[in-house]
Parts: structure tokens; C-alpha cells; sequence
């Protein structure tokens, strides 16, 4: 494979770098394991994400995954201005950041991506499985298929600042756990529990054998969040905006609650659902939280 | 001025529509008002945004621009797609929608937009000034210097789905209340009470004069929204991610306080610290909201 080596700087080629990366090339010219001098950064080829192979950018985010040792980590890149801020953190976790230009990171991420400079590459986090939810707060929270990244990005920050001890999502209709949505999250992706089912009715039947109570948000719910008599430990069930809990997974909730809402918008946007009703069912169920 | 009237429908050109519009060109080629008929696609020549001529797309956005009655319309732009979706609407405020091209519309917002067929120009919302706040929730909020429009948007939504009395914002440094904060505030944006304010300070100053208790949030605030004494009506101050309250603001405070939080992030995204907030408040306040 011939490598383009030029780039103008002011313009980067995205073409150049985003299509067919050829791995044992990457190996070759970008990534020698056996010298810890960063190569020039004209030379770099990154790898393209898979399930496998995770991308995790942004200040907070990469902090959160080089700190929480959670995953295998693979390969951090950084910009000669990001470079200071994260190298001790990443020799702490074992690594020596790769010196990249600006330029060439926007043109691999996409010129849109806020990556404050770095790019993390690591395996993806260890999967849970419903059982494996250690009851901590008594909280868990179930997402039906709310795809956009951004939002399940903010669930997962509000979440983990709640303590909530566990996230089941679907395992289609959900977005990546990395990029924009762990960008989002701001670190928290490394501190919840991900569970990702196929089937999220199952999922409920086994949370409520558990012992969980199942209460379903919806704006038209039949119960307000306010005034229905909670019992811990709970599952708060969330849809996607504009659709809704689907059918079967309303049918396994023992009661479909809205938050009462006293002025003329009676409908918020999910994440925002989710911190106001997490806030409300923190607050009414303990102020001792540990259960 | 000489119109270009070609257009390559797949690849819009941005530049021959945004760049120096001209009124007059515009009047005698895009908007006839003598007749109801919409003109062809390729025709149009938008104006562009100005404090005076404010945009608002998205369909919720623009459903309520036309039925909330609280601004003088201009021009209702809807593609093929769009226009019987609000054709009524449109009518019944005294509007005929003009047919536009969806190219044409996203080479005009940007392509990124989400406009969903549809563009509405207007005038501004009257503006108002901190005594004409009607004390009727007896919650006001204050965002100091919040930028993002995104974040602001959603702080919309949610007040007025909690019934917040107002919201004042900065002069400066603070978005514009139109394009996408208008759709990501989701019809909100006509039902709130925004109050533009040189000096937060001084507002702060007024407000307490009029009775109000002044609580600002920051996660690492003296005391816990959970627990402090609450006292109507009340005014709850935030500040931008990242930097937070400026002093000058912190100061006029009579507390600081923070959300308590379980787990191990300690700071929200402002929206989402805002619907934590609100929810907290109007639920420790009153289950019944009329003060």
C-alpha cells in the first residue's frame, strides 16, 4: 500500500486518511512499539473504530479511562498542546502518548468533533450481565432504544452523579459506547455498569423477580412521579424522545408515571426527563442513599 | 443586482444564497405579496438573520411561533414535505406558506441544521424587564453567561415545563433566542418570560429587594439544594460549564449550593444540573404550585 505523505496543512485531506486504513501498514509507519519517539505526524495512519477497537476523546473522557483501569488500553494520541496536561496520567496507566498533528486528528474524527487534542484507543469495556447489578443505591436505570448519542451521553453523567447502579440498554438501537456519547458523558462512561440486552422485556421480568419496582416514564403516565408511593430498590424505564416506551416493555412496568409539570410544556427531553425524575426519586427515597 | 438562477439541486451552492442578500432584489423576486401563489424553488432568495429578523425552524419551534401569538410574523418558508403539516396553523395566523426547495432551505440554514422543512422569519419576542416578572410559580432563573445554545435551549424547555416565572440572561455572552436554541428549546421559547439584563448584579439586587430568596448552584457549593431551607418565591442562579458563577454574581447570592450527589461524578451538564434543580425546588416547595 503506498501512503500519501503530504498534507496541506490548512486543509487536511480527509479522504486521504479516513478511507481503507490498512492495518499491518498502521503497524509499520505509525505505531513502533520498539522506540517511544513519537513519529512526525505526516506520517501517521489511524485505525478505524470497531466494536473492538474503541475510540475515546476529549479531555474528560480520555482522563477517565486512563484513571478508572477499566480497559485494556491500546494507543494515546495527543497534540504537542494537549501533550503536558495528559502525560503523567498516561505514564501512570502505562502508556507514551503519540505526538499528532491538529490537523490530521480533525480529519480522522471529523472536523465537527470537539477532541480537545486527544484520541484514545482502547478495548471496549467489560460487558454485565442483569445479575452481575451489585445493589448499591437501589437504582437502575433501563433505556429503550434512545439512539442519539448525545443524549445516552448525558444519561450516563446525570446517572453516575446519582449513584444509579446499573444502565440497560438495547443491544441494537443504541448508540456506541465511545466518541461523542463518552465524550458526553464526561468520564462517567467509566463508572457505570453497562448492560446491554437483547431483550429489555425479559430484562424487566428479571429486575422485578429481583425485587426491583418498575416504573415506566411517560409524559401521559397515569401516576405523578411526585406523589407515587416508591419502594426501593426501583428501575426507572425511559424511551426514546418522540416514540415513546414501546408497547412491551410499557406492558412489564408496574405503573407508568409523568412528572408533574405545572407550566405550558409538558413534555422535556429525555436526558433532561431523566435528571429531573432521578433527582425527584433520589430525594423522596432516601437522604441516606446507601441501602 | 443580477439573481442566479440555476441551482444543481444535489450539491446546493451556499454562497450564491448567503452571500449580501439584497432587500429590494428580494421583494421583487422572492416574496410577492400581491399574490398567494409560492414561487419556484429556484427563485428564492432569503434574508438574513438580524436582531430584527429573527429565523425559527423545526416543527415544534415553528408550531408555536405561530399559534403562541406573542410575535409579529414575516414569512413562512415549508418544503413540499412539510407545508400540509402547517398549512392550517399558518392560516389561522394570518400566513400563507411559501413553497421552498429542502436544498435550498439546508444550503441557506447549513447543512448540519435540522429544520425540518420548515423556516419561519419573524420579529423578535418583546422584550421584558425584571418588574414586569408575574409572580405566579414564584421561581426565576438567572444563567450567567451560559453560550452554548444548545444547553440554554434545553434550560427553556424545562423551565417552562417546571412554570419558572422567568429566565434572565446576559446582554452579552449569552445565545441568540432563535435558530437552534429556539428548536432545541422546542416551542418553549414562546411561553417563557426572558428578561435581557446589562448587569446580573444589579438584577440579583432587585430581585431580592422583591422578596426573593437568591440560592446559586455550583457542585461545590456550602450547602445541599437537598436540605437547605427553602423560601418563596426563589431565584436560582447558574453559571456557565466549566467556569461557573462569576465572583460578582457568587457575591449577591444569599447562599451557594450544590445538588447532592451519590456517585462518583460530581458536576452535571448545566441543563441537566437545571432540571435536577427545578425538580428538587418545585417539589420540596409545593405539590401545588400556585403560590
Amino acid at each position: 500500500m503506498k501512503r500519501r505523505p503530504q498534507i496541506t496543512k490548512g486543509t487536511p485531506s480527509v479522504g486521504s486518511f479516513m478511507k481503507k486504513p490498512h492495518a499491518n501498514a498502521f503497524h509499520k509507519a505509525g505505531v513502533d512499539k520498539s522506540t517511544s519517539k513519537p513519529v512526525t505526524a505526516t506520517k501517521r495512519i489511524f485505525r478505524q473504530p470497531t466494536p473492538e477497537l474503541v475510540q475515546i476523546y476529549g479531555y474528560h473522557a480520555v482522563y477517565a479511562a486512563l484513571t478508572a483501569r477499566r480497559r485494556k488500553l491500546l494507543d494515546l494520541y495527543a497534540t504537542d498542546n494537549s501533550l503536558a496536561r495528559i502525560k503523567e496520567i498516561a505514564a501512570a496507566a502505562g502508556l507514551s502518548p503519540k505526538l499528532v498533528d491538529i490537523h490530521e486528528l480533525s480529519a480522522h474524527l471529523g472536523e465537527d468533533v470537539v477532541h480537545q487534542g486527544l484520541l484514545l484507543e482502547t478495548r471496549p469495556l467489560p460487558e454485565a450481565d442483569i445479575a452481575d447489578i451489585t445493589h448499591n443505591y437501589g437504582i437502575v436505570l433501563v433505556l429503550d432504544q434512545i439512539t442519539d448519542p448525545h443524549n445516552v451521553g448525558s444519561i450516563l453523567r446525570t446517572s453516575c452523579g446519582f449513584g444509579v447502579d446499573a444502565i440497560v440498554v438495547t443491544e441494537r438501537h443504541s448508540p456506541a459506547m465511545a466518541g461523542v456519547l463518552a465524550k458526553t458523558a464526561s468520564g462517567a462512561l467509566e463508572h457505570v455498569t453497562i448492560v446491554r440486552v437483547v431483550n429489555i422485556a425479559r430484562s424487566l421480568d428479571q429486575l422485578r423477580e429481583a425485587g426491583y419496582m418498575i416504573v415506566g416514564l411517560d409524559s401521559e403516565g397515569e401516576n405523578s412521579l411526585q406523589s407515587l408511593n416508591l419502594i426501593q430498590p426501583i428501575t426507572l424505564v425511559l424511551g426514546a424522545e418522540g416514540k415513546g416506551l414501546r408497547r412491551l416493555t410499557r406492558e412489564r412496568c408496574d405503573t407508568i408515571a409523568r412528572l408533574e409539570l405545572a407550566g405550558p410544556i409538558k413534555s422535556l427531553n429525555v436526558s433532561n426527563a431523566c435528571a429531573a425524575a432521578l433527582s425527584l426519586i433520589n430525594y423522596r427515597l432516601n437522604k441516606n442513599p446507601k441501602v
